[in-house]
């Protein structure tokens, strides 16, 4: 079905390119990101407000964008993040830059897609520590909510399936195309090095692309953690398991996108990783079996950091203020 | 010395604009906000890196921009920050917004301006927990950040001196002219609505503007909180005693900034007041020795409401990856 759609993309776009770039790109198993399209503007202007709100958390302090920080590769950076009274987060924070691409949401994919995703961390005890009620009820006090609520939704209620889908709208933005890779899959031979092309070579020779492919090099299946040789950590996540109960899929986790790569670190799911060279030894020995040498490992880094890709332009929202009778937030008890 | 070079402002502005505006504005206590100039573009736009960079701090959580939050008014909105592992923070966070017009940093002052107040927060133990070496030594560890203070300073090596620098250029810009207020200062007469000018004048006439004058409507003289009747709260600060060693200025606290005043609730140095209502009826009673009717007091908080100015449009900066050798943060132990 994806594959099927990556066809008949790739399809129209020779009927616009012509056949010499469909037969360059067409054939990779890894694909250009394109553009965010068909986005409701004023739903996605909401929705940023949104991210970046800390009413949304009981201590007014934490936002989506806290821990999916858009100023940075739309992650931490931290091996697990940062909660309500800074409690130690299970796992590592997930980038939201081109999380539209996934095939369902969080490491275990226990959500669907993007709205269904950005209910949970505002009533997570160990994220933003909030309710679904008591966030609306903030939002319901504040006159500048209302009012957009109100203009984006054409209802004279707020409540937390409009919040979430404007969150949604707002992060199905955040795709990062025009990568010096993509500008090599498009035709441009000098946008990439040799070393660089030398490092793909590897990354689709050596099994990587097996699960690392599409248009997010990643994101669009689960797979063991620990294939071929036991992946040792003291994270005691167990990944899909946890959402279908079958124990087939234990230690099954969402295949990370390696989009903007560079910017992620720590890697895996315990954020054990510091390094893409870390990484890549990693990835090597326990789901391929492999032991890289240092100038292999060194190219298909080089590769992974061509995956860098233009991210948005983001221009700070201006937060409405709240109201005499909105409820104050919560920080210390 | 500032009352001398207000005047002298506007005898220029009164030479461009004419004898009508220069009657109209230079006869108040309170004068409109300029826009930033004179601002050294590639210094703010290093220094608004800075200003959301968390690998300031200890955890890579906290950056300036967590308690001085641009998509608020430049505060965090609650009555005392979180710092590093949660910690209390022992004050309100002033806002940054119009800060460059302060007398001083901080709400004791202990900062002369805001290149010297940039650090203080970075090495605060209760707020970014970090020290000001261990800060030179991640940013001198990332490539993006080598170049960029090379380009900026022209020099080879990175240190606090440039990195508060910076920052309190990005800062200089983060002023917000053009409220309605500052509309009818200019000769616009209906920017305003007559509840608003009642309250204005009232504001006046209570005396509220001995404190309360000149470009940011505060933040040029310091005074006891208590002036009349002894405040009563549960806040520790003793103002600017703390820095001078002078008995006579204990409570003494900087007259905080009222632009913007919609937005940087709670108020006081305690964040005590929730609402303007409050505030306003609080200030009256012990600084004024007054007790404002509710119709008075609700003019007053409309006029307030009209400081509230442009905010700066803020391009969230897309900070540098981090490199392998650089120090990762510490945020759990």
């Amino acid at each position: 079905m994806k594959q099927k759609h990556l066809v008949n993309m790739f399809a129209a776009l020779s009927l616009t390119l012509g056949a010499g770039f469909a037969a360059a790109a067409s054939d990779e198993p890894i694909q250009p990101i394109k553009a965010a399209t068909g986005i409701n503007q004023a739903k996605a202007e909401l929705g940023k407000k949104l991210y970046f709100e800390p009413r949304l958390s009981k201590s007014g302090f934490i936002s989506c964008n806290s821990c999916h920080n858009l100023a940075r590769g739309g992650t931490d950076n931290i091996p697990s993040s940062i909660g309500d009274r800074w409690q130690q987060g299970p796992i590592k924070a997930p980038t939201v830059l081109n999380s539209s691409l996934n095939v369902a949401q969080f490491w275990d994919g226990r959500a669907a897609n993007l709205k269904e995703q950005a209910g949970g961390p505002i009533a997570n005890p160990m994220e933003m520590g909030f309710t679904h009620t008591l966030a609306v009820n903030v939002l319901s006090s504040i006159p500048g909510y209302v009012s957009e609520f109100k203009q984006v939704f054409g209802k004279n209620k707020i409540d937390m399936d409009q919040v979430t889908e404007a969150i949604a709208e707002f992060e199905k933005t955040l795709v990062t195309p025009n990568s010096r890779f993509d500008q090599w899959l498009l035709g441009n031979e000098n946008a990439i090095t040799a070393e660089e092309k030398a490092g793909y070579a590897l990354f689709k020779s050596s099994g990587c692309v097996a699960c690392h492919n599409g248009e997010a090099v990643g994101g669009n299946s689960f797979q063991k953690m620990g294939l071929v040789e036991p992946y040792n950590t003291n994270n005691p996540a167990e990944g899909r398991v946890a959402v279908t109960g079958n124990d087939a899929e234990r230690f099954n986790f969402k295949v990370p996108t390696l989009r903007n790569v560079e910017l992620t670190y720590p890697y895996f799911h315990d954020g054990a990783a510091n390094t893409l060279t870390e990484a890549v030894n990693t990835m090597g020995r326990v789901q391929l079996g492999k032991k890289f040498t240092t100038k292999e490992n060194a190219q298909i880094v080089a590769f992974l950091k061509t995956l860098t890709g233009e991210r948005p332009n983001i221009t700070l929202p201006q937060l409405p203020p709240s109201a005499d009778k909105t409820p104050r937030p919560n920080p210390f008890n």
